[in-house]
């Protein structure tokens, strides 16, 4: 039996995560399945794609339910879905699924799941996720074809997601504040190739400048590379540059959120 | 070995509930357990007990341990109880186990759990969580006979909860909201047939006046039948007839949250 | 295979403990891993210590991830520690382990984990979590040896983390809250022993006295052998001395939180 993973936005106030639990367990007796997290806000594809895409090639390679699903009852298509690598994914198609099936090698397969024999009847028009995807993605980890999950369809047609890569130019890096967590650190969609493209090199002292407010940091390798409070710009365990305060709130210290549009640039001599 | 499920108002900041699994796993290694919600609001048996109803159809057949329980300490009974179809639940008496127990067939076996066999000692005066219900729990899934886990007592006995019914009158239902959901939705303790029985349509323009405000809102099926913002009426995924906000909040809305009173009534022609 | 424990300041937000569970499945499929809590306050090494060294004695003997670590990145070094009862914390060396090892038995054994051959490669500066703790607690689950996982090192130079103990004068105590839960409860460092040497008894009425207020509180048994919003003192699940207010919060009552100073002595009978 494959492990399964779910990640959503149904939060921990309600019963939904667990009785989705139940349904798995149900049909599947004994999976593991491991909650990526279920504080997705509610509704933000973007970030529940970005959580997903940046757990993957650490979860074991299996089924991965995933549910923000604004348009749920609605037109958008419900699928399953087969990566390259083997990994398959279950969920809304709004590009919630895109980045991460992109990270294990692209989609090469893709059913369309919403009369799937799989399916709770009657299936409401509000809870895919106890209905539709837990109960697929249960038969998956069981080990049905996925063809026999749904109705096949072109990947291609499939809904996709992809950030705005970063501009760089003059030694300038102009991008948007991809994620914020828990701790304040402001994600970019930057690596540290496009640091090195545009002249950034460790030890270098950055301008920040968000519409609100500019800033200054280091540009480190690590937290404890600044003092308590000070500001820092490194790269997160995701791989991507992050603008952070050492035990203290980026977004707080720049007024700035998820989506905000930073420019990176040298500290002035002067 | 059986199943177990777990729902509490412990919350997650604290580790009461790694503890309770924690004793679980001591008792019953590998035993599967499902974490149905920990968030219930502090002492609100009323909605534990229904966030447990709407869970338990969906939950594997075993043991349910439940524990909102602000008598925890006093003369409140400890019990296991097993319903007709087989499930079983433990916790204390005062409410929380029993609309689960009657969507499973009703209470047929019950035992007073306060002097188990199958406790903790020292059993401490404020966690029970941890020293009678787990344990018992624990002891249950394994195989134990519920004869075996206390002391025989009368189902009759048990404490009940049961929500008032809806009153239909003149083409209008007054009724109250049972629970608000993460989302803002307003669950009512009213039906479908309810809905007919008083002449409402699917496409029909309610009034839903509450002691703050009114407001109106289309009956329809699922959410995206009405625009963003926009107030609907629906059959959740419980079964019961909600009032929600397209990607709102219908408590925000209306300005009244659990227990409040509210009147549907079609909408004024002029 | 051993079952394994997870305690964390990471929260829910992000897909942080996900991700760990994933490590932690990739290398040993199918392991149990009991989540004790994930919402430790940020950064709060002592908070995490208690609260591990609470839930120890209740979890399957095993290997406890603790991850609680506002120098991850610098110097502190990571470590995995067994116990003389056999149980096994891997962590960072901070002093979060000390406490539960210690209700453990002691430390017998202690290995530098910096390097470990169980690392996942390249280590990120940010997530040890990730890339040292749960691989190398993942082995450890496996029957990996202790001494493999790293290099040796002297137990007695780990970090310590130790409490102050009460001071008892003239009938009074003079005491630190150690902890604040959810529900408003003030732990103490002080245990039934201490109230005893002090010539407190059940049902004795206490002043307790903070920066901010004096209130009173009858020290019993329950919460339930005082009336509704009453303050009483008593000896909570961890067999430590608390002090709480029934269905109530005494951290409001008393405007005090964590580390407060205390003065517990006997009311006056004018």
């Amino acid at each position: 039996m494959l492990p399964l993973s779910f990640l959503s936005d149904y939060g921990h106030g309600d019963e939904f995560v667990g009785v989705c639990h139940g349904v798995v367990q149900r049909i599947a007796p004994g999976a593991v399945v491991i909650d990526v997290t279920h504080d997705i806000p509610r509704h933000d594809v973007r970030l529940g794609a970005l959580s997903l895409q940046r757990a993957v090639p650490y979860l074991p390679q299996g089924v991965h339910i995933a549910v923000v699903d604004p348009g749920v009852g609605g037109e958008r298509r419900a699928v399953a879905i087969r990566a390259a690598d083997g990994n398959m994914f279950v969920g809304p198609d709004n590009g919630l699924l895109w980045p991460a099936a992109e990270t294990c090698g692209g989609v090469v397969e893709a059913v369309d799941v919403g009369q799937s024999p799989h399916r709770l009847e009657p299936v409401s028009a509000t809870f895919h996720g106890r209905d539709l995807f837990a109960p697929v993605a249960a038969h998956l980890a069981l080990g049905a074809a996925l063809g026999e999950a749904g109705r096949a369809m072109d990947p291609g047609t499939l809904h996709r997601l992809e950030l705005p890569p970063p501009e760089l130019s003059d030694g300038r890096i102009r991008t948007r504040v991809v994620a914020v967590d828990r701790f304040g650190n402001l994600e970019l969609n930057v690596r540290s190739a496009d640091m090195r493209e545009a002249g950034f090199e460790i030890g270098d002292c950055l301008e920040v400048l968000s519409s609100r407010r500019t800033g200054s940091a280091v540009y480190a390798r690590t937290f404890s590379d600044v003092g308590e409070r000070e500001a820092v710009i490194l790269e997160d365990s995701s791989g991507r540059i992050a603008v952070a305060v050492n035990q203290g709130s980026a977004t707080g210290a720049l007024g700035v959120g998820a989506e905000a549009e930073l420019l990176l640039q040298p500290c002035d001599d002067h």
